[in-house]
């Protein structure tokens, strides 16, 4: 899927992109063109992709990409039909590329773009209160409400019979049908994620998106940022409560709920059917299994499998934290 | 009393309830008007009430309203006064009864009623911002002021010399004297109350209010939620601090003080003279005796007695606490 | 330094204060007028100072103040050039004191000064949304953009191509160049700082502001309090995440990433370089090296040195952390 809403500046020259990385190398034949920066599952052969940790071996192995950024010790592991771009740090290179491909990404000043929902066409399909504000590329399906003050930025799609509440910003977001969003939240900004350096961290561009499916609710003033190369989604039929912070690339299942305070760490992975007790939090990448509890409280540095309840910090079996604690 | 705030379409035929609950049965003589549904405590004889947990024993055999849903096992414990209406889930079928008196409580989208407030009689009377929006049914003492881009939707009863910040939001609430509400709060909004269910989650009505007590103050960015079938209650002079939620239900006590960043979880009880450090979490349906301090990071699991030092997750005797952590 | 942004009411005679707090005493030989209250440090012969804690002993002996309130068992420490005015309860003597020189840093109700950025002149200079606000006292350097709904209060000077997101409020705040401030966020409000009494709680004045260096981001829906007696400090390129709380008086060094959800309270010192992991809590007073780790979750309520990586509730060494939950 190309991205839905970011403009794709590229082609670039393969020649370009190395000036970019200030590689020199011997390895590229021909000056071909690349038409986009992806992961090393999705990418083709007319894209560049990257690899940077033995996680990702079995799929760097079968990667289609012709190119790849990556390191003197993980080169050898890819197919000879993609071109290795051996950099001292490959996270900071894919950031620049990124950005070369997408560069309305990197910047998440406010939408200047947006205007009074009463100017739009929108003023006839939506139930809204005062001071709406409706940025570009915006659709909105029947029978939607959204509250005073609040700002649909640009990048966004909202189904049928959602609800929105005051003092709320959107924006680079696919919100499904009957979907509640409350008042004072944060959605679709981009992740906490950069390259700290000593004069000025560097910002990575976050290309991904908010993906709200059907039937869930968000608390009020919660926050869900949006994907950098990945997406951020909220699974079906799913319930979040007060202040609830959301990182970048979450993915949470369908009909789970998570209770007031809760925060999860970037990248990290949240099954269905899946209950979260207040204030609990969950470190990165971490992966949540389905139908598991975690208590209140909690701090979860480790996978969980299915079925488990845990608790404690860092979360254990429920049985073992309450023998523990007695 | 009556709800203060929520329009009750009663009365309703038994007969109609039972169909609205799916219940057949030969106990009912007559077909006789209910006036109200009430907890178990409040009912009189024109009310149907609800007995769902043996905790409620001794409340239950005293019970004066007429009709009572509830389980197999708990019917035998009402009085003969009392007809029970035994079905499998007491709560989804109070929540249903409850939406058919109540049903403005069950839809918490944006207050479409509001107008600007330059175009109320409050004009003249209180000291406002810019955008400032009154909802339906609001009373306003005197020497008010309300910030920029508030809120105050309907339902919402101010008391005198009391000072509500910018970008706050308010409903269903009752605020007293001297009371300061600072910035970006949203208070009076149902809890987070709704019974699970895979296709599309059932919320249920929240027909209490929020009530904040004399001198009071709510620090920023902090979320009150409106009680369920009681009231939520801020007592007189308890400070809260920035960042605070406070669920459904909760009750907390006089002269106390509660740090940045605390959630207390719904139906909790908090004494007076209670302090509470930064990010601790209380869960819910517990009670927190007076005098009490919780040391800040506690998670409060269970009971705590008047004029006891807690602090650690979860919570014991501070001294406990300090010695298990030399 | 004088402060920047709060008016002194000052000069007031000894006489006056004496009165004030209610204090008699025949060590005044002569109704001077004093110019300011200030710390033990800062203070020179036209001010008055406090010394309540034996923690100040050593700055207390080489006071340049004139007057000190101070206790009848601390009194014997100050140099024979400072007049003792022994009280009961010290801080409390402060902050009605500090209330006579500086009556506006103790209201902080929403600022009605403020006027549409239209009529002002950054209407030509700066990029703005809709329905901004700015109060007196502002500036605002080259290039910088602030979001729609946004309330610049009084006292705030802003640098150079900073951006400010929208529905944020600043007040009593220096923003230096290239800082972003996401959405919804609050800076600048007093802090959670006053005196527990039994019918009202009396609030203590905040004449410190908040300053931010350059190339900070700060997340959505922070909340940084401006300082008491000093002020709230975060150093350059220093990153907050969203949902961050920072007290009042807190200090953080350069080049540190703090992530979501996080709580600093009161009068704590970061240094630089520091990693924070989400939802970690940091008691008040404590001091935190340079380059240290703090692990997710963790709760630090002892001081921790340079170079040093903890995690845990109450945080220790991680090693001993990860060794003990194995």
């Amino acid at each position: 899927m190309s991205n839905p809403f970011f403009k794709n500046y590229g082609p670039f020259l393969v020649s370009d992109i190395l000036k970019l990385i200030n590689v020199k190398t011997d390895n590229v034949k021909k000056d071909v063109e690349l038409k986009d920066i992806k992961d090393l599952y999705s990418s083709n052969n007319s894209d560049i992709t990257f690899f940077h940790s033995k996680k990702y071996l079995e799929i760097a192995k079968n990667t289609k990409a012709s190119f790849c950024i990556t390191t003197e010790f993980l080169k050898k592991e890819l197919p000879t039909s993609c071109v290795p771009l051996v950099v001292e740090n490959v996270l900071v290179s894919v950031s620049k590329i990124t950005s070369m491909f997408y560069p309305d990404a990197i910047n998440d000043d406010f939408d200047e773009s947006v205007i009074d929902i009463n100017e739009t066409d929108f003023k006839d399909k939506v139930i809204y209160g005062k001071n709406v504000l409706i940025g570009k590329n915006v659709s909105i399906g029947k029978n939607c409400k959204i509250g005073h003050n609040t700002i649909i930025e640009k990048n966004v799609s909202i189904g049928d019979n959602s609800s929105i509440g005051s003092n709320t910003i959107i924006r680079n977001s696919l919100i499904s049908n009957n979907v509640k969003i409350l008042d004072n939240c944060v959605v679709g900004k981009h992740g906490f994620g950069f390259f700290p350096n000593k004069i000025k961290n560097l910002r990575y561009p976050h290309i991904g998106v908010v993906i709200i499916k059907e039937n869930c609710e968000i608390g009020c003033g919660s926050t869900i940022d949006r994907g950098s190369m990945s997406n951020t989604v909220i699974g079906k039929n799913t319930y979040l409560d007060n202040q609830i912070h959301i990182a970048h690339n979450v993915k949470i299942g369908e009909n789970s709920i998570i209770a007031g305070q809760v925060g999860i760490a970037g990248s990290s992975i949240i099954g269905s059917n899946v209950r979260i007790g207040g204030q609990a939090g969950i470190s990165g990448h971490i992966n949540v299994g389905n139908n598991v509890e975690i208590g209140g409280g909690s701090g979860v540095i480790k996978n969980i499998p299915d079925n488990t309840k845990v608790m404690g910090y860092p979360a254990k079996n429920i049985r073992e934290f309450l023998r523990d604690n007695k």
